[in-house]
């Protein structure tokens, strides 16, 4: 079965034979850019519309806070006043959503590669994307690779909100862009970068955490639950030369942004970071 | 999309329309029991053989641990002596392998309504239905309804690994029912209860825990994640007169039985009742 709409329904299947089925409605946007193809399409369900890039699942309007909620707030709240924050990816909106959230923060840089993303988003799935006119937040349409070469001493959280390891992403799994991600931070910077599914991408997290680790004094993983991608259970990295997770959370902010979140709060932050037997293995 | 095998794949389709989508092989076992449809399929992937029953998803060779460990060690490991135990349902074993790697235990029951459950797991499943044929396994082939009516005083532990609440598994979901286990546990007795997926049955989790909160003075949510179920994220209930989770561990079993687990260990358990906030509203 091929990822993709076909007969009324998406599917995204792992090289494994297992994935996720959704009912779809109509299909409001569909195009192939420079890097991938970009889709949004309706259903009759609580997930709302959804965004697939290259025919696999990026994001849905009903569950999104899942996957945008854990990959900022985790960093943010272990970081007593990030200011500056670099989102790569992440073009839908979400993360920087969850990023300005945070009152501290003065400046959010998003460096996207793919300008289709961003406008498709924008127009289809305002409730994400809503974030990106905000005045503190600086759109470069822009290759992260190149952008973060030069970059040193300039944010105090970056937040890797890529794609998988294949397609455009590819380069943003390298440990040359890793080493050039460490110079980019502040003292006391944070990390933290997707990385895939520990039940369905195993090969994909040793070889990740692998290159990190190579790179960053501090390399720790936290998960969750995402109800839309396949196996249900996503990994984050959190990185940083000094930093150790769950060493600081700023209980104000925290009890502050709790009242915004539909998954986050102190203790469910606190609960991430114990992991299953067979992802300590693997890692 | 009818749930089931069709064209190559087997699918579970909520009625909120998404679900998941598995590679079917061949059919090993399918057949009407008096009770529901009972079927057996072998997958080309990772997740090895699948069990479903009216073609909902029970569990699969290769993430049944998931469901297993989780409904089994977190009540029994929070018992001072652990000695009898009850399992509802369960007719493929897994709970029951689980239970038995507690060195206390020297009774467990297993009470399964529908035999033809319990036969094709022995025949197809045996890395999940090993357990059944230990000597301190007593197998009913009952309705539970009836079998704990008249139960007073006689489990530490009562594990309800029930299906959903619609089908032959609709009458366990009753107070009537929960007053009956709370009356047949021991002092200091502990019931875990699959309680559905706080993402997709809503409805039903609120209905049921408004039931055990009637009936049991303790009653906690815990969750993990179970890659095959819609969703990927799974709650089970945690139900007692007078124990508090997490008011016990005990540190030697939780050591030797991390060992042979591939999700357990005393880190995870303890982070397993740190709720989402959407779950915290809906209870």
């Amino acid at each position: 079965m091929k990822n993709g709409i076909e007969n009324g329904y998406y599917h995204e299947i792992t090289p494994a034979g297992f994935g996720i089925a959704i009912k779809a409605g109509k299909v409001l946007f569909s195009k192939q850019s420079d890097f991938q193809k970009v889709e949004i399409f309706e259903t009759e369900s609580s997930l709302g519309r959804v965004l697939t890039l290259d025919d696999l699942m990026m994001t849905t309007e009903g569950d999104e806070y899942h996957y945008h909620e854990m990959i900022a707030h985790i960093p943010m709240m272990n970081h007593k006043c990030p200011e500056s924050v670099l989102v790569i990816g992440g073009g839908d909106g979400g993360t920087v959503r969850e990023v300005l959230k945070h009152k501290t923060v003065k400046r959010v840089v998003l460096c996207e590669i793919d300008g289709m993303v961003i406008d498709a988003c924008k127009k289809y799935l305002p409730t994400i994307s809503c974030g990106l006119s905000d005045p503190k937040v600086e759109i470069l349409v822009q290759d992260a690779i190149e952008y973060i070469k030069d970059k040193k001493n300039e944010f105090d959280i970056v937040l890797i909100d890529s794609t998988d390891p294949m397609g455009p992403g590819e380069g943003l799994f390298t440990e040359e862009f890793y080493t050039n991600v460490k110079n980019s931070l502040k003292e006391g910077g944070i990390v933290a970068a997707q990385s895939e599914s520990p039940f369905v991408n195993k090969e994909e997290i040793r070889k990740m955490y692998n290159l990190l680790k190579k790179v960053f004094p501090v390399c720790s993983t936290y998960t969750s639950n995402i109800p839309t991608y396949p196996g249900g259970y996503w990994a984050w990295a959190f990185c940083s030369e000094t930093v150790q997770p769950l060493s600081y959370i700023d209980e104000d902010r925290c009890a502050e942004i709790t009242k915004t979140c539909k998954i986050y709060n102190k203790d469910y932050h606190l609960a991430r970071f114990a992991l299953p037997n067979y992802l300590k293995e693997l890692l």
